[in-house]
């Protein structure tokens, strides 16, 4: 049994918060209107957009000192909607981390939909999250919540793997909005 | 009804050929025995090692104007596994297509290991070829060899997106080099 906080009350953070609820896991779910409120999870996600990162960074940074921080974002440029808005030899996950030096970063949820994640299910098969990140307790810790809960986790490496991982959630999102694969569909994984 | 050049004997381009052939084309296999005789498809799939790329081009590259070409290679460094040898804001396809100016280049067949191609399917999926490029004509031929065969084929869009679909076919060959994907399982799309 783990406690985990959640910040960003979207479609994601909702969705990571019904995953982790499932498994019988406890959770925070911190909105803009609880800035003043403690983060008390082990396990911390940040479930905002990407350029929304900074600001809970710069207002929770020594908060999240120690704790176990899950970036989920996608930096895609949505104006363009043809690049990621990181540096090509870099990832949303590795600029985290270099603001977090006491934390222990992992990449998660970010290749997959929300409506996947709540469903648990991409079409006929569970749904899968990839999880990269360079402190192994961590990600086993985080790979325990997610698997207690019926969904699927593999362990997709280092946190250096953020680059492949947020190069396939562009992808994925860019299919979505060419309507190439719905919302609810998208990548499977097939062990 | 299409004529198909397959430069590559090995499981890829084995794999592609039996594809191709199940939609009723044409395909015309050449090994490295075959370095005299012309290529004669009008989409000519380049199913080599990505290091094999350069003498191919060396050797065929004038014969290769005017004609489609096809990219399937993932140019993963196999001696650390941990990087692709193209510089981080290109790809391989990128990189071929700045050698073939005459030719029509495409990314395709990279994102599926050769048994899920030979197969058809990916679990319970019906395998989906990704295929990205610039030239709209040239990708709805690729498109529809494929689609003849009951593989599904998807426009992943332009050929800037090899950069997305090299990320991902390097994510899969390190989960099924690190034993969490079989090499005959490994993405599948839910459209």
């Amino acid at each position: 049994m783990a406690h985990i906080s959640i910040i960003g009350t979207g479609n994601m953070g909702q969705a990571i918060s019904s995953v982790v609820t499932k498994g019988g896991n406890s959770v925070e779910l911190l909105g803009k209107a609880d800035i003043d409120k403690p983060v008390t999870g082990d396990i911390v996600v940040l479930a905002v957009p990407y350029p929304a990162v900074d600001q809970v960074l710069a207002q929770r940074g020594e908060q999240l000192a120690g704790k176990i921080v899950v970036d989920i974002t996608n930096p895609v440029n949505f104006e363009t909607f043809d690049s990621l808005t990181v540096p090509a030899d870099s990832s949303a996950a590795a600029e985290i981390a270099g603001r977090l030096p006491g934390s222990r970063v992992l990449k998660a949820f970010n290749t997959t939909f929300a409506g996947t994640l709540a469903a648990g299910t991409v079409g006929p098969l569970t749904t899968t999250v990839l999880v990269a990140g360079d402190d192994a307790d961590a990600k086993a810790a985080l790979i325990e919540v997610i698997g207690a809960s019926g969904v699927k986790a593999i362990d997709a490496g280092a946190l250096k793997r953020a680059r492949e991982l947020e190069a396939l959630g562009f992808l994925q999102i860019s299919l979505a909005a060419g309507e190439k694969v719905s919302w609810t569909g998208g990548f499977g994984i097939v062990a």
